[in-house]
Formats: C-alpha cells, structure tokens, sequence
C-alpha cells in the first residue's frame, strides 16, 4: 500500500521557515513512528503569483483536489497590497477553500499554561481554556452573488451577498455537534437572527439538526455581538462555538487573541469524505504570514506544527500520534523555550525559528 | 421662545426603571441650570407591541422625527421570542433609525478609573481607555435588499444584502474625521476589503474623504478580523474607529465589555442637521433590557444618565452642560457608590437604581 499524500503550500511570508520546520516533524514521524508520507510541495499566494500571474495555478488546485491532505504556511504581504482584488494572494486560499470544499473550518483556542500570562486577559479568565469554534468556510458573504462595485444613480455601489441554504448550514451543524459529542457535549451557536433572515435560517436549521440528530448535545444560541462580548467576558462558558463564515472570521480571531497564543494556534478545514474515507481537508496555522519578520529565522513554527498534529487526527486518524505530538510541545514550552514573540516580561534570549523546531524534536 | 424638546422611550425591562432616574436629572438641569425640555413620553418596542400590535405606532415615529432629540431606554424581553420577526421589539428601534436617517452612531468605550479592575483585561490595558466607535446605521446588511427566506430547488436559502454607496460611506466618514479632530486626531476604518468588494468601496471612499477633505487627521485602515483581536490586546493604540453597520455591531460590543463598564456606556445616533441646525439625533444606553433584573430596582441606570450627557452635547451644543454631568458620575462612581452589577470582590451593599439617581443628584 502506498503512503497517504501530503501536499505542502508554504505560501508567503514567513510560511517556509515554519514549514521547513515541519518538514523535520513530518519526517521523525516516518523514521521512528513508522508513519510515511508521500511529500510534495507547490506555490500560493504571492509566490504563486510571483511565479505565475496567479495566486494558484489550476495545476496545484488539482494536486490539492488529489492530495489526502494539504498543510499550507500563510499567504500574503505589502508586495502584493496593490494587486487587482482577482490576483491577490488571499484569493488562492480562499479557492482553494471553496473547490476543495472545505466547510468546516475547526479553529481550537487553547490557552498553554505556560503562557497564561501573556494575555491581555486577567490569568483565571483564560488559564485553562479550550474551545472549539467550528467556522463555516465555504459560504455567506464571502462567496454569494450578487457581488461587486457597480453604478447606480451616478454614484458607486459595493455589493455582497450573505447566503446559506438549509443544507450548508446543516452539515456545519452537524461537524459541530460531532465535535461537542468528544469534547464537553455543549454548542453554542452564533447569528443575529434579529436582525437579518439568514440568522433565522441559521438559527432553524442548526434547531432541526439538533432535535432530529443530536438531542443529546446541549444546544444554545446567542446572537454575534453578545457572542463577542461573552468571549472577552467569560471564555470558559463555551465549548463548542458554531458560526458562518462571516462572523467566524471576527470570532475566531478574538479568541485566538484571548489565549495569548497567537503564534500557536493551529486550524483545519474539512469538507466531505472522499473515496477513501478521508475527509478532504486542508490545514494552516491561524497566524498570518508576519511580512515584518519573515527569512529572518524569528518565526514561531508551533502553530504549524499543531496543524500537523490536526492533520494526524483528522485525516489520518492517528489521534495518539497527535496527543504525543501535542504534548511535546507542551512539554517544550514548560521546559521555558521561547521564540520571539514569546518573551514575556522575565526576559531572556528567544530562540530562532530551528531551534525551536530542534527543541520540540527533542522532547518528541 | 419654547423649549427644545425632548421624546422619551422607556421601552422594556428594565428601560422605564433607569429612565426615571433621568427624568429627575433632566428636571435638575431645567430648575438649576435653566435648561428646560418639553419632555414627552410614548412606547417603544414590546410594550408598543402590547399597546398596539406594532414595536413603533406610526403616530410615536411621527413624533420622533419632529422631536429634536429622542431618547430611549432599552428593547426586547424573553415574552417576544416568539413573535413574528417583523413585529418584534428590535423593529421599533430599527425603524427608528431608518426613518430618521440616523447613520452615525457614536459609541464612546470609555474605562472609568474606579472600575478598571471590572475588566476581565489586565488594569494596565484597560485603565485610561477611551476610544470612540463611529458605525454606520443604517445601511448595509441590516437593510440591504433583496432579504427573506425562500424556497430554492427544494430547500430553503436565507439571503440578506450587504450594500453600500459612495455617498453613505462618505458622509458617516465625515462624522467620524469631525470628531477625531476634537480628540486624538486618529482614525483607523475597518473592513474586511480583502474578501469582500463592499469593504474595497469603503476603503477606498473613506480615503477619498481623507484626503481631500480631512488630510491633516491620521488615517489607517485594518481588516475588521485583526481589528477585534486589536481590541482585545492592546485597545490603547485606538482613538476613533469607523466600521459599518454589521462590522460595528460586533465591534462595539467587544468595545464595551473591554471597559468592564457595560452598565455605564451612552451612545448617540445621530443623522443630517434638521431646519433648526441641530440634527436628527436618539441617544440609548448600549446595555439591553436585562429581563433578568427587571421591576426590581436593581438596574444600573449610569449609562442612560450618560445618554442624556451626549444629548446635551451633540444636540444641544452644551458640551459645558455635559461636562458637568459626566464629571458628577465621575465622582458618584469616586465616591464608591455602586449598583449590583459594579459589585466587586470587595463585598458591600449595592445602592437601587433610584439610590444611584439619588447619589449623582447629590454630586451635580
Ligand atoms: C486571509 C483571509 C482571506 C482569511 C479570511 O478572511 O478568512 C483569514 O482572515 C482567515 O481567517 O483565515
Ligand atoms: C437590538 C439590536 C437590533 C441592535 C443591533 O443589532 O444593532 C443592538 O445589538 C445594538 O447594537 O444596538
């Protein structure tokens, strides 16, 4: 039998240092867990641009659409800033997302004991926390028509349409309720249905799934702007957050931001299952690509490293790999091994890029 | 001449309680300080619903818009959930703001000292805030046509419009550089105009007004995701943020809980100048109706107060006035009075809502 697939995206930025460190990872799996993957790599983002007049080439778009799982770094970057809308590097992210068919994008924030202390949230709001905010990925604002800036009585109109159907909002509800049933069987779901007719949609659909699927699992809802207060206000009160596309992007990087660990925060976004039984999917870290730092070896490579780990669990079904993989990077932040954007007020000399990769391979 | 007048809006749960106390302070200002209002009162949201089967009777919209300022308590309440959602209270206020054209809402988050330790942000990122949210009201997602819910190929789809023109994004730019200018001359425009061409319009409106009419304020832009986890690191770094209406709703909200002063924060909205010179104005507590606490006196009603206080200020032109109250909550606050929502580990009797009206009465 021949070895899953991994398609490597290391993008723009600091993407490739990050993923170079990986790539070690990937490869002590092979060598001493008796886990191989077939390797390869390709361009997105400004690199694919810079390389080919676009964010992604319909050559990678296939090897992804072939791939059992793809791991990208980050897109984009200043170079890029005054890109037509149609080229910019997001743009490979987000078709990638949509012909993949990514609906479910699982965004964890964790708070590492080790790093309580660098939120900017008192140390018992956070320490502790572990929540799941499951994003719908492929629809809402960011892909419905009618789009676009037009003319109209003289004068420019911008134009976007949030859109979700009973069945888009269905199966994100139920990768959600799946979720919950292995964690703290508890989903909150977010919309303003009181003021828009997708959020009342929103809000029946989830209901039907909950009654006819899940009864089992504790459902609430709470409209989006009570949502992003209570996650500055009380984090813990949540296990499982379900939201759209739109609002998911505000809401997940608000609490990512509430652990303090930004740099560490891992994503995966998951579509249907293929021939196989592996659900398509694609993972990235939350952070950006940090133009302001990247090729000078600063870069925390944990939260592309946790991608990985995500990548064992949920494609690969290697949920012990992911735990000991997970646990040594604990283990390597409670050892004290900072990088740069983790030096905290006790000081010290942050390690670069390598070192930290040397340093969780070693606690592995 | 007759006195300015002034439509009040109790409202639901617990609006008529802190209205109350404004009416006395209201009074104070028309026997101490000649300022008089023709007051008057008329129903909003449910309790309109229970008078007239509407959130807002025709003949009450007629009177707000001759009024020259209104001022509402809060809307909403569990006993409406299941109302039909074109009668439910959040109609009455959105009608409100529609009609009366009210695109500006100014949404100061401001952290009181003797409260800083409210926060469930550490003191030092929080202690001195104060920044000014300027969201666009009334138009984009929340009125955006086409919206509802329809039957599409055997399912349904929940559609609403994100839509913006030249001139609406223009004109609640202007009211947010004018008071920049009598702040820290900062502003920094959210959007999300790397996904969506609405937010491409926004940007590129709002730079338009900067430079050709506001070049000598500060501006910035940011994607309204990193601007949330902004907020909640280090909110400091803001003075006035611009953001629509959707946008806005969240990041306000975020805005507000920062302070740890919920119960405390006023908001106007305010439209284009009527005859008079003074414009179409509402002003409301950005707390809701907390039915929890209703009809017992335990509400908080600082944030209404302060309503008044920016009454005062942007419709009556006196920001002395405003000043003189603010600074007698300040002081009220100083002192250690305190509702039940301000009660902090340091234990003690919280005042009623009527005590607190008293307390700031004493202080002015
Ligand atoms: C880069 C951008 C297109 C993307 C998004 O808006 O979804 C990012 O913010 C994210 O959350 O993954
Ligand atoms: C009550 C509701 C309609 C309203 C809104 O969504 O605008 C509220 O959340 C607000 O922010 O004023």
């Amino acid at each position: 039998m021949s070895n899953p697939s991994l398609l490597i995206l290391p993008g723009d930025g600091i993407g490739p240092e990050v993923m170079a460190e990986v790539r070690r990872i990937i490869d002590w799996f092979g060598a001493k867990r008796d886990l191989a993957f077939d390797v390869s790599e390709d361009l997105v983002g400004g690199a694919a641009y810079d390389a080919h007049g676009t964010p992604l080439h319909d050559d990678t778009m296939a090897r992804a659409q072939e791939a059992d799982a793809v791991l990208l770094g980050a897109v984009g970057g200043p170079k890029y800033d005054d890109l037509d809308f149609s080229v910019k590097p997001e743009r490979g992210l987000l078709r990638l997302r949509k012909e993949m068919d990514l609906f479910s994008n699982l965004r964890p924030a964790q708070c590492f004991d080790a790093l309580a202390d660098f939120s900017s949230l008192k140390r018992d709001v956070v320490s502790g926390l572990d929540i799941m905010i499951v994003r719908e990925l492929t629809s809402g604002s960011y892909f419905g028509e009618p789009r676009g800036i037009f003319e109209e009585n003289g004068e420019r109109v911008g134009i976007n349409t949030q859109r979700y159907t009973t069945s888009e909002i269905r199966r994100v509800a139920r990768s959600a309720f799946e979720l919950a049933r292995r964690r703290g069987n508890k989903v909150c779901s977010m919309e303003k249905a009181n003021v828009m007719e997708s959020g009342i949609l929103w809000r029946e659909e989830v209901t039907w799934v909950h009654q006819n699927e899940y009864p089992d699992v504790e459902l609430s809802h709470m409209y989006a702007d009570a949502g992003a207060m209570q996650l500055c206000r009380w984090p813990k009160q949540f296990d499982v957050i379900l939201t759209d596309n739109l609002f998911g992007d505000l809401l997940s990087d608000t609490a990512a931001m509430l652990t303090g660990s930004l740099g560490m925060l891992p994503s995966a976004s998951l579509g249907a299952p293929m021939e196989n039984g592996r659900p398509k999917a694609l993972y990235e870290p939350v952070h950006g690509s940090a133009p302001d730092i990247a090729g000078q070896g600063k870069a925390n490579p944990i939260a592309c490293v946790l991608s990985f780990a995500m990548a064992l669990r949920y494609s690969f079904d290697q949920g012990a790999e992911a735990d000991r993989l997970e646990q040594a990077v604990e283990r390597t932040l409670a050892a004290g091994a900072r990088t740069g954007d983790l030096m905290g007020p006790e000081g010290g000399t942050p390690l670069s890029t390598s070192e930290m990769g040397d340093a969780i391979l070693k606690e592995l």
